[in-house]
């Protein structure tokens, strides 16, 4: 089977073993915004070559603007209710190959406010399998970080914070990019850890934002070192806010997936607040495509 | 004599009678940023037709990419200290004028980072002289929103909350202004009031921000009802954050300074809040500059 992680920036294609391993893998730039429409011949194009059947397709491919709007299940669900839940589509040109898309996640119990993912689901259904009975927590940072309490292999509480976007902005867009130099910096683990720091000091964000201004008017730290700083406050922020330290018990541990990059600053931060980590893959979505496919075609014939 | 109040994004200029009464007023797009470096060019054309002697310049014009960097002013500071801190510079083609720039002042006790402002001290100026002895509390929203404290004429305490420009980025730059309509929208008092009492929930802003999609994206406001919802939200996260619910006691009333329709939005918030508040103009820059100017010739001839 081949499985295709279409999400807003990016497309990853894996073709699969029967038994899931991962026999090849393609990556391409051409996310669901760059597409710009064109999603037949953007995987047609893609996936040439590899003659499977059955093609999965998780993330914002199946969102609202991508190529075919999936449903939201609500929450509690598992794998269960996610592999039921996908929906299959023939769209022209894939004559002898069935397209399968998986649906997202709706929580609208835990807050006042709904939330959602569409991606992430799939790189939790490799997980829900294999955690033990009980509460588990899991956090998957990235452009919108999303905050995940599983229990008994079921999806209950799912919290959005918007951290990645908001550094992105900020870097590029405020007056507090214009202090730093442009382009990638080596990251600082001294203003990184200052920033953490901060974000437990009272004032809130909004005015934590406009220190790292002074931070860098007033030389506390040098340009390229700024990132890390604003970096380490937003971090900071997201973890205090997430419930994890008014949790009771508090967990042990948080799950992490995502690329190494990015988990390298979480797992930083966690430990440095005296939470444990344990650390999954950014490819888990291949996995999980392929424990939904499997439930699915076992049910199909059962 | 020639007030004038040169900010980041604009230039306001008052001629004063000397008892302070604003004679006449002009006004220009000419910012700080606006007018690349050419400031004497910028000020005499401005000013043409006005032969008064002293011209007085609060604001940005003497910040670092200005025409001629002031210091900070170390807090406390009243209007002793800032009419005393004031220098009087002469760049060429203003012969037979003098043009004097106000300090900013600098707040690094209150809190771990130093805080700043320059070209609201002018506009406190003004208020510091007619304020009862004991504290007021006193917000300048904005771009950069200042909450200031002020204790028998001396600005004690600096603390600023990047609001308005927060605002602006995710209007403009984010996923959640894709959501709202561009340009100007009619302000929408449920909506605004909705995002205000979101700001007291559990989960942070960062949190809350995503919020505003998933608001958006399961139709609970109309895409043009958005941005209230938004400007609600961060006004409630800055009010809330600003000290004011952990005064002990808290203040009665809150002195705003600003424009009509940003003060109507901050007045709106504290008085739902059951804070009070009164309203000052935004001109108040002009009689701040007029009480420095004759404190500080009083000075000189005693």
């Amino acid at each position: 089977m081949i499985a295709v992680d279409w999400g807003t920036s990016s497309l990853r294609l894996y073709r699969l073993a029967d038994d899931g391993q991962v026999r090849e893998r393609r990556r391409s730039d051409q996310g669901v915004l760059a597409c710009d429409g064109r999603f037949g011949d953007v995987l047609a194009r893609e996936i040439a070559g590899w003659d499977d059947g059955d093609v999965l397709l998780c993330g914002m491919v199946g969102g609202r603007g991508g190529w075919h709007e999936m449903p939201y299940l609500p929450c509690p669900a598992g794998n269960h209710a996610l592999a039921l839940g996908m929906q299959r589509f023939q769209p022209p040109g894939f004559d002898g190959r069935a397209l399968w898309l998986v649906p997202g996640l709706r929580d609208s119990d835990s807050d006042r406010v709904p939330d959602v993912m569409r991606g992430e689901e799939t790189q939790l259904a490799a997980l829900l399998d294999v955690l033990t009975a009980g509460t588990h927590l899991v956090c998957l940072p990235g452009t919108h970080s999303k905050w995940v309490t599983v229990r008994d292999g079921q999806v209950r509480r799912i919290a959005t914070a918007m951290t990645g976007e908001l550094y992105a902005l900020l870097r590029q867009h405020s007056i507090l990019g214009r202090l730093m130099p442009a382009g990638d910096v080596r990251f600082d683990g001294y203003a990184f850890d200052a920033g953490l720091k901060r974000s437990e000091d009272a004032g809130g964000l909004l005015h934590h934002l406009f220190g790292v201004r002074t931070t860098g008017l007033f030389q506390q730290f040098a340009e390229p070192a700024l990132p890390s700083y604003l970096s380490g406050l937003l971090i900071g922020h997201e973890l205090r806010a997430s419930g994890l330290f008014s949790h009771a018990p508090r967990p042990a541990q948080v799950h992490l997936i995502g690329n190494d990059r990015l988990l390298a600053s979480y797992a930083h931060a966690l430990t440095t607040l005296g939470v444990g980590v344990q650390r999954h893959p950014e490819d888990l979505a291949a996995r999980g495509l392929h424990a939904l496919w499997a439930r699915r075609m076992s049910a199909a014939t059962t």
